[in-house]
């Protein structure tokens, strides 16, 4: 089946990816403002296909943005980034691209890749390889599930060209592009990985694109009908409402290359009740009264307490109405191969077990 | 004219190169080694040919090592990092080397890429765009000619490449690739530049490999006759014996992928004149009793006061009993465009003038 991502879309589009962002991949903001005006001057629509429709031989990569939140909120891309490290990997391969993914549909990565597709002329493929924002390159189910995240490419505002051609670890590959992103100023445009139909199909998290579609509708509905925007939410991605309170205390760093740190949230009417959540770039986990109560994979989304908004790391402030959500994980990240990459040890909480939340995002 | 590098050449090739490294270059004794066990391994000599013999639409390239000497003497290559390289870059262009360079004339970096040669099974170009050591990518003829110092290849122990494909300026490329570097362990090969045997002769220094064999054989004649090495050195370089006497102090730290510091000296006779020089991998400017004597880019070389041994920055310590050398730079480094790059001003001397010492190189 094919659809298409049309000006129409990307309101509900950058909300619903703003939230599956899980407090990282990018404020919607700015990516939904160039993504409509990628739309108006190309002038066409972004073909929406499925995994399934695409051949086994294509050839396909992802784009968006390397770095912390912090930065690229701030520092704007010069806005033919993805174009060019999608050509420089074409010509180093000797092969054009068939098609697009999505490789984090969490954040502003979620419109990034449209902008790429749009900008070289090729459908996307509805899904993307993490069902969330992940901080680092191995953690997403093409890593976990064995594929190469190589060759890739990395290009910097002045139009700098890094492919990094062969790596023998994900991790590696992690390290060394976060040195010349830090180097690049702390956000770089990314083009990868470059993998053919048949690994696509065999990695891939279907339907996620269309999921954050659905989830940001769902918001604006909510908001339209003047009903509660995280309780849609929630019930859209099969999840709950965790907490409901004021934010605080923040700390916040921007270190090696993160937006890393801490907050605190008091619930309302009893501010003795409080939600703590630590973060590298994303959510990763919530202790309520010292328990904890839900981890990475599981999705931690703090919401605008009155509008839904999603409300990034680098965003968070003293004093900020929110709604926590707790989303499980789409099943593919809760293997013990996915758990080991993705799971609480994998960020350096070894003494937190992952309990995962009833049921699946999809 | 076509000559070659054998067996019976390594032994003065090293030690000149390791003179005309000025401190840094790497050390050429595992160098040396490496060049000897290639030579035996391939059977064959590699053939040295003259700038002027090589097709204007050749194409040339150089392998080294990028980092701190302070690491590059302690951290030992694989072995076929050279080869990975070349391969990865010519995969990357479509098209095949056809003859190697040097792209730095003084340390191992004068040996290896020899070993490049030998690999791949090419000729090596008898010059260099240095005529001596520098620390950073952009000092040399060719990027002072306005060569673009990319495509270029960084290769680790683990057989990892990386490729800068495109870079806007020589100092980025430095910037990013020392970081890859400092990532990579500190110390990584790499391949670059890649140029056409048009511009390698519009920018070459020439003659710069038979210099260093001609050095290292001076100096292994003064041995064996039992005259002054240090006096033999300076003849050969067309230039002087600066200071003799006992090393009293260094400082030294491996930062930012450098080895920096200084050394302090102090003349044989009479403790109160001394020496001072400071150093960026290579030494940079010598101060006698707080004037000025040598600068960059005019060569200030460290012997063994006994055996003519040169003596790297990595191998500084308190009783070692030295002469220095001031060689004058070859005539390509003292150009107004050439001393923007490479004069004491662009190491942070901004106060320091550079005063040439009389005569050229070669």
């Amino acid at each position: 089946m094919e659809r298409s991502i049309t000006l129409k879309d990307t309101a509900a589009l950058a909300l619903g990816a703003g939230i599956l962002g899980t407090g990282g991949g990018g404020n919607t903001y700015v990516g939904q403002i160039w993504l409509e005006n990628e739309l108006r001057q190309q002038g066409v629509p972004c073909r929406l296909i499925d995994a399934d429709d695409v051949p086994d031989d294509a050839l396909l990569c992802a784009s968006g943005t390397m770095g912390a939140p912090t930065v690229s909120n701030e520092r704007l891309m010069r806005g033919d980034e993805f174009a060019v490290g999608m050509r420089a990997l074409e010509a180093h391969l000797g092969r054009k691209f068939d098609a697009m993914m999505c490789g984090e549909i969490g954040g502003a990565n979620a419109l990034k890749p449209i902008i790429g597709a749009l900008q070289l002329g090729l459908p996307i493929v509805d899904g993307d390889p993490m069902g969330r924002a992940f901080p680092e390159l191995q953690m997403d189910t093409f890593a976990i599930g064995g594929l190469s995240i190589t060759p890739m490419a990395l290009v910097d505002p002045h139009g700098n060209v890094v492919i990094l051609r062969h790596m023998d670890t994900p991790v590696r590959t992690e390290q060394y592009a976060r040195s010349l992103t830090i180097e690049m100023g702390g956000s770089a445009a990314l083009v990868m990985p470059v993998i053919t139909g048949q690994q696509m199909k065999k990695t891939l998290i279907r339907g996620t694109m269309s999921l954050a579609q659905r989830l940001g509708e769902a918001v604006l509905a909510a908001r339209a009908n003047g009903t509660d925007t995280a309780e849609a939410a929630a019930a859209l991605g099969n999840g709950r409402v965790l907490f409901r309170g004021k934010i605080v205390d923040v700390e916040r760093r921007t270190v090696q290359g993160f937006a890393r740190g801490r907050l605190l949230m008091s619930a309302f009417g009893d501010p003795d009740d409080t939600l703590e959540i630590v973060f590298q770039n994303e959510n990763l986990v919530a202790w309520r009264n010292g328990e904890v109560v839900a981890t990475v994979p599981d999705l931690i989304c703090i919401l605008g307490h009155d509008d839904g908004e999603p409300i990034g790391t680098e965003s968070l402030r003293y004093g900020l109405r929110a709604a926590v959500l707790g989303l499980p994980a789409p099943r593919e990240l809760k293997t013990p191969a996915a758990l080991a990459v993705v799971g609480p040890a994998a960020f350096g909480y070894d003494d937190v077990v992952f309990a995962p939340l009833p049921g699946d995002l999809l």
